[in-house]
């Protein structure tokens, strides 16, 4: 069993996004990224089987990838294929949670 | 792909915990349960090879079907294998986010 109290992976760097690996199984992997305003996490995807979920903890930026910009603020989840193209811009420090099961 | 506000599951109900599912495939199925104070999830445990997080959205409560109970409150995340026994009690208002990959 793990547990995190994920505040205290409130992190921030001023050159490129804060990331912390928090779990990692052939199930599942468990991400964190924290943006300062105006980082990214540029639209990408992978030749996968797997379903990604961003679930935003804390701030307000847009999903970018789709056809149109979707804003997403605290408390907004997005579940998707990791095969179709998903990224974000922040607007305000964000702190991003990520789930890809299976792993990649 | 799918999106969803959270805050807007914040359901309640007297009798029992409030519990919707969210998203459903092969990979990963993913859960609201949402409680008034002293409800429960009770301990229960799945003979799979699966991985099951829960999320503490908000409110206070203990994770229990350990050896001790374990406090929990918003932002806590405990991770660990579906086979092992797990179960949460409500001190407040708790809202849970629950991740199972993969899918039963």
């Amino acid at each position: 069993m793990k547990l995190f109290n994920l505040p205290e992976t409130a992190k921030f760097t001023a050159d490129k996004p804060y990331r912390e690996l928090l779990f990692d199984s052939p199930n599942l992997r468990l991400l964190t990224f924290n943006f300062e305003p105006g980082q990214e996490l540029p639209v990408h995807s992978h030749n996968a089987d797997s379903e990604v979920t961003l679930l935003i903890l804390e701030g307000e930026g847009v999903f970018t990838g789709g056809p149109e910009e979707i804003p997403a603020k605290t408390g907004t989840l997005q579940i998707m294929p990791v095969s179709e193209p998903h990224g974000l811009r922040a607007l305000t420090r964000v702190r991003l949670l990520v789930f890809i099961a299976p792993t990649l």
